[in-house]
């Protein structure tokens, strides 16, 4: 069988969906933008103020159309980068927005910059385990008011992978469609493999403002992806609870799923959730609490549950640096998540507010690692090789027996930086920690990759004049 | 429902378990000492050389008898550290025999003394998630032969908990015993609350020597718990697959758990296995490989499918020091352990080799998150929290609510240790990773309990008597 995790029986599973659509009814979602309440009040929602009370036939309709994860197919630029969700791999994804980095030179914390992204997301792009390449960090160094603009272009510019990022109004989903088809030649070639994917955040508890439902019915004109994700917090914006934040998080989600599909049916969704706790003493949100691994895990469930690929950010780490806290804010999580969801979101200290570059390799390796852990189990007569073991017998060795040298290669997982040698051997190579190991190896990949464009020069041109025309544009679109 | 994870379906375990009978019975286990082989051919075996073909009947009829773990106490020397496994809390076992430190003053690697024993052993005996304060190293500076005995004392001069340890032949149970019994004043005292417990390690593959038949029988006698253990390793003593290595591990327990039924039924026994891998490029037994602890999580399936206490060792760390791979390895064998047996192994470096003091405090705290992450969830009025919802409202804010209140306590995990903080705050306070801020918090404690004695001085000398005794006796067992 598939290994897995639960957290929530099955029957849990349906009592969670059951009290968010009778939330969804009874309470409503708050819609703050007019054009998302008349998708609804088109469908015969009762919409009262900016209050939408979804009754269940809406939510029904639209989990029915959204495409489902058997036939999901996250593309990448190119085919040879496409996630096939059915495959059942789990993956990194980059998470966003961080504004600070390690500088890989100094190992000092700086603010980031444009230049970091392009090296980072060239990073990226060399790492088999990294499925979605976004944007880690946000530049520093551009007009704030137009970053996402600058963040895409750069993204854009240095990676073939799957890109997720966020967008600021209809204005902003429509140009980073613009800078992503020139990447391919013409939008007509983009919309029939859609490369990137937009992030569309609840505002919990129970509410959208118009920003986010622009984007949202933006993306789904154009059956570009979005991932919906609502990010309660408990005891602040969820009630202190990990069941009732299960509740309202999910039928915040499955509302917007029915608004994608209320704009155009078969738009595709991913499921996501960044509902977490915060250190009741410092006030500080925690992505790896033990409390926000457990709901990223229901969350997943819950994702599985109506049939949709899931991305849950399992992986990120409160920990300010590479240390063993760190190591066990991404086993924990990081396995947590490999046996739960498709996509998990990674690649951050800090509480989501810094990139180390070392910490890249590193958690290529461990997802590895984790997807060695994800791999079904299959007893059939190969595998149980009883006959290997008639052949040895009590008290001998398999050691040179055929089945050992047909099958170790791959049954048994190899390190690239880990390491599993002496005490005398890895104090001969300079008692290194793990970190400093993943160090000296990206770096190295920084210096080759220094002037590795992936792209000519007239269509990152080209991609850049989108970015720099916008600063302007972006000051008036209302958020 | 109580959170989990699965590498087997039910159906899957129940066809190893039915693969490991047929094993049993077809292909036999090579015991080597007489005595063993006679209790199994007075139950109707049949015995052919040093080969015991055991009929499934022997193997149900010991499962009958075992005690259950709904039933099951791991007695600590007085009942406050006892451990009832249907709470199902999991909790830290230390694991034994490393023969390093880290110096807790200079930081470097030496040899460890008795002296660190004790310490060690104190400490643990401090840590709330620890259950079963095992010696986490063995003495170098005691007779070599006679290690086990001085381990004994030392242990049990220095815990009120649980302790698992090794024994060399009948002699060396029954010293263990007698020093136990002095700890609490009479052996029939001793003898209602069994505190100590005896690993029990099969030869992989299908073998048991004489002198571990000798342990299991002798602790049988007694009704003292022996931790049944099958520590096979993929393509050397098991065959190169994970599947099959779980059918022999298995057979071998079984085994042994009907040899201590037919020497004294009912006699208390404990599910564990140390199967694992090795690297294949240095040749190193790995503790904290994917396979390792996919086959961690299956022996867990497979010892509460036979109605056992399980106790895995899921958190050992093949990591040098306590690093970001260390972490690693503790938190994704440690979540694979939490959620699936009862006591987890831990606290040991560099492939069980090594010691760092600072480790047991670190080990602790992710312990507590761990305990947090098994708890089960449960889907009733006020965890739903409808009412607080309804009461908050879309768009608003939980944090002044009674149920909030209420709740936080209880739901939110909150860190002694683990840093959760801004950077300037962390950078205020030293910067420290969280190796550092372990190490000074157990430096504060080794002061504090450097003249901490638990027992009167005469039972002591009477306890170190019956080690200084065994000496010379210790060399003449055959082993």
């Amino acid at each position: 069988m598939r290994p897995l995790i639960k957290y929530l029986s099955d029957g849990e599973v349906v009592r969670v969906h059951e009290k968010a659509l009778e939330m969804l009814e009874n309470l409503g979602m708050k819609f703050e933008g007019a054009e998302a309440r008349e998708y609804f009040a088109k469908a015969g929602a009762e919409v009262s103020g900016q209050i939408v009370k979804i009754p269940r036939s809406i939510i029904e309709e639209g989990l029915k159309t959204v495409p489902k994860r058997e036939e999901f197919v996250l593309y990448g630029r190119t085919p040879h980068k496409d996630v096939h969700v059915k495959d059942r791999v789990p993956s990194l994804a980059a998470m966003t927005m961080a504004t600070h980095v390690l500088d890989p030179e100094t190992g000092l914390r700086r603010k980031a910059t444009d230049r970091d992204l392009a090296l980072i997301t060239r990073i990226m792009e060399k790492l088999d385990t990294v499925t979605i390449a976004s944007a880690l960090v946000t530049p520093q160094d551009v007009p704030m008011a137009a970053s996402d603009w600058y963040t895409w272009a750069t993204s854009i510019k240095n990676t073939t992978k799957h890109i997720t990022g966020g967008a600021v109004g209809k204005e902003g989903v429509r140009d980073a469609i613009k800078m992503a088809s020139l990447a391919v030649g013409s939008e007509e070639e983009f919309l029939k493999r859609p490369f990137i994917s937009f992030w569309v955040l609840t505002m919990p508890p129970l509410r959208v403002d118009e920003n986010t439902s622009n984007v949202l019915m933006e993306a789904a004109v154009h059956k570009v992806p979005s991932v919906i994700s609502s990010g309660g917090i408990l005891g602040m914006t969820s009630p202190m609870s990990v069941e009732s934040a299960l509740v309202h998080t999910h039928a915040e989600t499955l509302a917007c799923i029915a608004l994608s599909q209320l704009v155009n049916p078969g738009a595709p969704v991913i499921y996501s959730s960044y509902v977490r706790s915060m250190d009741m003493k410092t006030m500080c949100i925690n992505m790896s609490s033990p409390e926000s691994i457990i709901m990223k895990v229901g969350m997943s469930q819950m994702g599985e549950y109506v049939g949709l690929p899931t991305k849950m950010p399992a992986n990120l780490r409160d920990g300010k640096v590479l240390d063993a806290q760190a190591g066990f804010e991404t086993g924990m999580g990081g396995l947590a998540g490999a046996l739960s969801c498709d996509f998990i979101v990674s690649m951050q200290l800090d509480m989501d507010l810094m990139v180390d570059f070392a910490d890249m390799i590193y958690s290529d390796e461990c997802m590895q690692i984790l997807q060695r852990m994800a791999r079904p189990l299959s007893f059939d007569d190969e595998t149980l090789a009883y006959d290997n073991m008639e052949e040895v017998g009590p008290g001998n060795t398999f050691l040179e027996t055929d089945h050992t040298f047909e099958h170790f290669k791959e049954e048994i997982w190899m390190p690239r930086y880990m390491e599993r040698g002496t005490w005398e051997n890895w104090e001969a190579n300079g008692s290194r920690d793990i970190r400093k190991v993943c160090a000296e190896k990206v770096n190295g990949m920084l210096k080759e990759l220094e002037d590795h464009e992936i792209l000519p020069k007239d269509v990152r041109d080209a991609i850049d004049a989108v970015a720099a025309g916008s600063t302007e544009k972006a000051k008036n679109i209302k958020r």
